[in-house]
């Protein structure tokens, strides 16, 4: 298996002092490392049977459509407020400092769907939590969450209690 | 081949009023068009040696993402200004009222690369000419640019020229 942690770049004091960013471009920009990635994401969840593949915005939409494309199946964008053009349903969460939220459209998923989420970074667990959300309330099962990266010590898994939560690379301590 | 166009949702009046918008979503959310959508974009460059698939944010992610996979190619993310961590290079363009601009990392991309650009729509051209001056600034060479859309009474193709632009589905009048 490929070491994808080397393949990540640490920016420090991105993007405010104090923070070390964990930058993604340089694992995307490699061919090889980048479509490995996404199957792995992928390997745990083989034997689900996956309806749709949920990306949020906006670099979940880099390995939720590499996904979608792999597996030919659709993929569905969660999205910033105001971004999404026809009907939307829409989930406030909280952020340290106030709140933000997130948009679906109304018709993207039904009862019928059992959907992967897909994102590159579970920190809180804010956007991912407020996804679930969205998915659930469209009456799609989740049946799980695929992360390029977790930052363990932010303990986004709290947020996502019950769900079938995977991380390629964790960072802690 | 599919008929794509009929995959495409108009939304009336969205984000102003008298817009008519050309909701993709509709499509993405078909695994087999999306699939379908993404090897005919690519079509027409199928004997170009690409090196990198540039990807403009953050629908272009989408198209261009899944392309990189397909292709085992790297992927470029150009971004609007301040989401990429470490050093980038910055490039202004017009808008209706107003400026706007794009970055890129300054290590994205050499003199070796030889790039396919992709976006979900061409209108006014300005973020796609903004994305070719960032990848031939790093030295990079644009083969082509792959859009699903293209609205040609916006006459976005007078921006790009010289360069190889194709679009799958194609608005006017």
């Amino acid at each position: 298996m490929i070491e994808f942690e080397s393949h990540i770049r640490n920016v420090p004091d991105f993007p405010i002092k104090g923070i070390q960013f964990k930058d993604i471009t340089t694992l995307l920009s490699d061919g090889e490392v980048f479509s490995n990635a996404v199957d792995y994401m992928y390997d745990h969840f083989r034997n689900a049977e996956i309806t749709k593949i949920v990306g949020i915005e906006s670099r979940g939409f880099i390995f939720g459509a590499a996904l979608s494309y792999k597996l030919n199946l659709g993929f569905i964008p969660v999205r910033k407020p105001g971004k999404l053009p026809a009907d939307t349903l829409v989930e406030e969460y909280q952020l340290e400092y106030g709140k933000d939220s997130l948009e679906i459209h109304m018709d993207a998923l039904g009862n019928d769907d059992r959907v992967l989420i897909v994102d590159d970074l579970l920190a809180t667990g804010g956007t991912a939590a407020a996804t679930c959300n969205l998915c659930e309330r469209l009456g799609a099962k989740v049946l799980g969450l695929a992360f390029l990266i977790e930052l363990v010590d932010l303990n986004g898994r709290a947020k996502l209690e019950g769900q079938d939560v995977q991380a390629l690379i964790k960072y802690s301590g």
